[in-house]
């Protein structure tokens, strides 16, 4: 039987979920949906055999949905999550979780409230078999207590509608939750330098930046992020640990040799890089939804990361380092960061 | 709604298939099993909410069966391929199409009778990223024309049930379908030559070997069959053209630097190397089977290889080159073997 | 005629260089040598057929002496190239130049003063060939811009004799060279954090510690020098560019297969990792010296990284960016740090 | 006190040795010269100091020569040879040691009855650093017992003078010795394949070609030539033992990443790929000969590579397998052909 899900957001990002659901995975019908362009919603739903609300609360309170996925504008991300909360409907929320702490903040406490947690957070990157795969070593001891991570994060180009403040909220928030993952730990401190910049981009982009955070058990981790870089899309990343290292690998599937060089691809773009992470995550979700629950990235996790983009925004206009308080962390999100991998095996652990 | 299958055969493989369809991918339902072991079956009937047929016949004939998958021993794959084409039903039939080149024939010609494709043969290779990636270089003349491919098919160790006549049959048919994909061309002359035999091996398998393939066109491949090698599953090619080359990198996610060496992680065996490649040509059957029809490898290629073997077991018990004489290809296998390539987008092409 | 050349220092460092001129490389003869230890240096003498010096003072003022190579201990090598360029003869001087600024600043103005080049200093990085394969790249523009610099520096472990300074100016000094010639640019400011300490590391030591670079043009730099990290010495290095990166490659010969693993060798030491560019540095020294002159890294190179690694020590003391104010740079050092590469052809050089 | 050496044949490969002895390496000093062009000769005789003689036989004759590098035109090697052996003057001799077998076992002949060796020939390849460091870790036992050989030999282009004898006599000779070595095993057996031919190369060249070796303790060689492969000069092996394998890997320096793919370099031709290979082998021949010995490559070695690469030819021509008897082997060859490596440390020995 499978699950009922109703989709708050048709847009790009909410097409591409619809699409996995309905195409890629089973155990999923999508029997909902709504947008604030209501003629796209419509025609989704026409297409889908879905009902089309005319709001996102209407789509939450529907009883034939059971569970919800949020992929609509960021902003409105908070009142969707506590409306399905409130119903006690298991959701997957796109990052961010929401655009302000004090948002994530209210969502923390309202999930706490409940005492089970509803909710997985969009960080795919800790679905991708590389990133599992550097986590397991990790976590298995292979390199020690873990010290330093070492980010990149570029972008080949970025679209006209991206603004400067999502070099670190859209952008380097995913490295800041995995290095939070990665780390097992919290992050305590953020500097934000601006490098030279790249005079073939955009002259409003402080591109490219790096972001330096200081956790909360002692790690340092250093962020590349690099957005208008031209030949691809590229991540990567080390783990420092006290007696070796695991670093994400090139991962190009074959290498030509021609004309003087050898050679491997680098990937396009995220949706080439990451297409295993996106159904990976949302092959975990379904059977926790189905049975009235969540695992994997948390709401604490939102929170964690929406506060630590913040911070580095406050970094990067006062050109000083800033510190981070949380709240304290509820009881519900015990479990260390580390313990929150996918369930499904994965192979290719390395080493 | 999902498409009515029925599987021929629970056993490991069977069973792999069948959590595939249920679990991995949408658009199959399983109504019905069979197989020589009524208990298996039976048991496997329950859990999934299956109908059991005594025979793969009854089984085939069952109005409620819309398509057939083909997973039980290989020399019964022959009757129930002629079974279904005679039903007209759609079939994914594991690889070898049949265990003897006649009854290859047999299927080729009773398939051309019918005059549209019915049957997928499961040669899992041609939809693995890496080989995918391979193939579309080389169409896309990045190496200029192929004029060699040097093949590694090594396996970590056999289980006892492995004979000496699979290391040509069940491992290198493989390496020969492979080869014909990536040529686009067929096999003229085969020879074999055993190796110093790997003394911590088996005394009855003649391992490592090395078979030769002479293509149609002048091609020429080398092809290594180790199967007691100990350190892993490991799948490796490279094609040689007139300008350049392109081979299947190493593919380990990650790096680990530990103890003076920064490693890569080698598969352990077959199911962790592929397990892309065998979800993705049931996503590309499916669609397919739904539409009453089938794409990918056919029957022919499962005649070629079925040939192609048997050369080489005749090669390696003469000690001499053994040539193939294969019959007029029907019109309806008409398009180059390289042509046959999956519908979905598979990205990472390389270069 | 090969060069007459006397060796003040013969310590380790010291009689690597001799075993270099007397067995490896042509056209050079030790004359003369000089040490602390007499008795060392008389053994040495005696082996090699070179007259022993009381003083390093003595050696330079030996008119059979036609160039100096400097391997003392650092503290002793300001007086030493001073006497050298006072008596004009050409000078091989093992980093630093100076212990200190100021005397680096002396030397510096002095050779100005003499109007032409007479010391070559050890940045033996310079002619690694990989090094210098970066560098053309980047100097032939195929990056773009250079933007930013990811350096890592690991030891495997350090001798009892390695003090906590020792990570600034004699571990990072290498990377702030290097950093100032890929970059072709000047260090402005530099930033210390320490990471978490390596708990199987010495408690004195703050390892592994993370350096930030800002230069003049705007390049940002960031170096990893972890000391005890126990499984090899590895030297990574990317530099980022507006439309792309080169960086050092793994470099291992060979690829190993063995127990689940593909692994590659990772050096021991920084005598293994840099064998080839300690002769290269030499063969590049001797043909100037020769010719009564000197090319490669200069007094104002040795000059620009004392400076650089005060304003290190510094900024870990303080906890705050320090920034760095440099004299006007003599006309003599007038060419780009980049012009300045080994003159002998290294092959290589990527893509 | 350098020792004096005469060489005869001073064109290309003669004029390069000249260049390292002179120039490179310490320890040599070229007092005599000879080559058929006598201006030729006169011309480096006069830039280097040395004495042009009328002939090679006069030059070993000269009591001031007290070893000799012979690198003229192949079919005058064996005369020069035994002159040598007669004058008791040690000799680098280039390979070929001889172009007929015949002419390899009068000079094994004669080496033996003078009781010691005095002959190294060119195999330049037991001196790269990389597969130095394969023999290495196969002598060491890290893959077992060694089994099968993969090897590649490719170049980007050949010049006029390139003739079609010149793929197994000057092209896959090097491959041969190399197996030879690697597998500490002697040629029993060969097969030649040619493959569809190179439509861009000449039509006088069998390009590529497969050759198969049979070694006598059962080891399995597949040989690529390829002499017109357009991207690069490419050298490339893989020995498969029982329990893993050791490969030469891509070793270029650094990686560049641009234009949608990270690249390494691929050498233009074997003086950029084999540089280090050939300043080690005479690294290794200047103190034996200055003992007046020799070890390294035997004339027994070049003895095998001539009958091994006749066999070939046989193979080619009649398209049949060729076996090959050898002489006995005189007790002066008895080590082990894995036996005869650099003496000097190479490091980088993998995993």
């Amino acid at each position: 039987m499978p699950l009922k899900i109703g989709v708050i957001g048709t847009g790009m990002i909410g097409e591409d979920h619809i699409r996995r659901l309905t195409q890629v995975l089973s155990g999923a019908e999508i029997v909902a949906v709504s947008d604030v362009d209501a003629r796209k919603a419509q025609a989704v739903a026409d297409r889908i055999g879905a009902r089309r609300h005319e709001t996102g609360e209407a789509l939450i309170a529907d009883p034939n949905v059971e569970a919800v996925v949020i992929a609509s504008w960021g902003r409105t991300h908070a009142a969707y999550v506590l409306a399905a909360l409130a119903a006690q409907k298991p959701v997957f929320c796109e990052k961010p979780l929401a655009t302000s702490s004090a948002d994530c903040r209210r969502i923390v406490e309202a999930e706490a409230a409940l005492g089970r947690r509803l909710v997985q957070v969009g960080f795919m990157r800790r679905f991708d078999p590389a990133y599992v795969a550097m986590q397991r070593l990790i976590a298995a001891g292979r390199i020690g207590t873990p010290l330093m991570f070492h980010s990149v994060h570029r972008n080949a180009s970025v679209p006209p509608s991206y603004i400067p403040a999502m070099i670190l909220d859209d952008t380097c928030v995913h490295d800041i939750d995995i290095s939070r993952w990665l780390l097992a730990d919290e992050v305590k401190a953020v500097t934000v330098k601006s490098a030279r910049r790249n005079s073939k981009g955009r002259a409003d982009l402080a591109d490219p930046t790096l972001v330096l955070l200081e956790m909360a058990q002692g790690g340092l981790v250093d962020i590349e992020i690099s957005v208008q870089i031209g030949y691809g899309y590229d991540i990567r990343g080390e783990v420092v640990g006290e007696t070796g290292t695991v670093a994400l690998s090139t991962g190009s599937p074959v290498d030509l040799r021609s004309a003087g060089a050898v050679s491997g691809h680098v990937p396009e773009d995220w949706r080439e890089r990451f297409i295993t992470a996106y159904d990976e995550e949302f092959r975990h979700w379904l059977p926790a939804a189905a049975a009235g629950s969540a695992t994997g990235p948390s709401c604490w996790d939102g929170y964690a990361a929406t506060l630590a983009t913040e911070a580095a925004a406050r970094a990067r206009d006062s050109g000083q380092t800033q510190t981070i308080t949380m709240i304290d962390k509820p009881a519900l999100y015990a479990s260390p960061n580390g313990d929150q991998g996918p369930e499904r095996t994965i192979f290719a652990a390395g080493g």
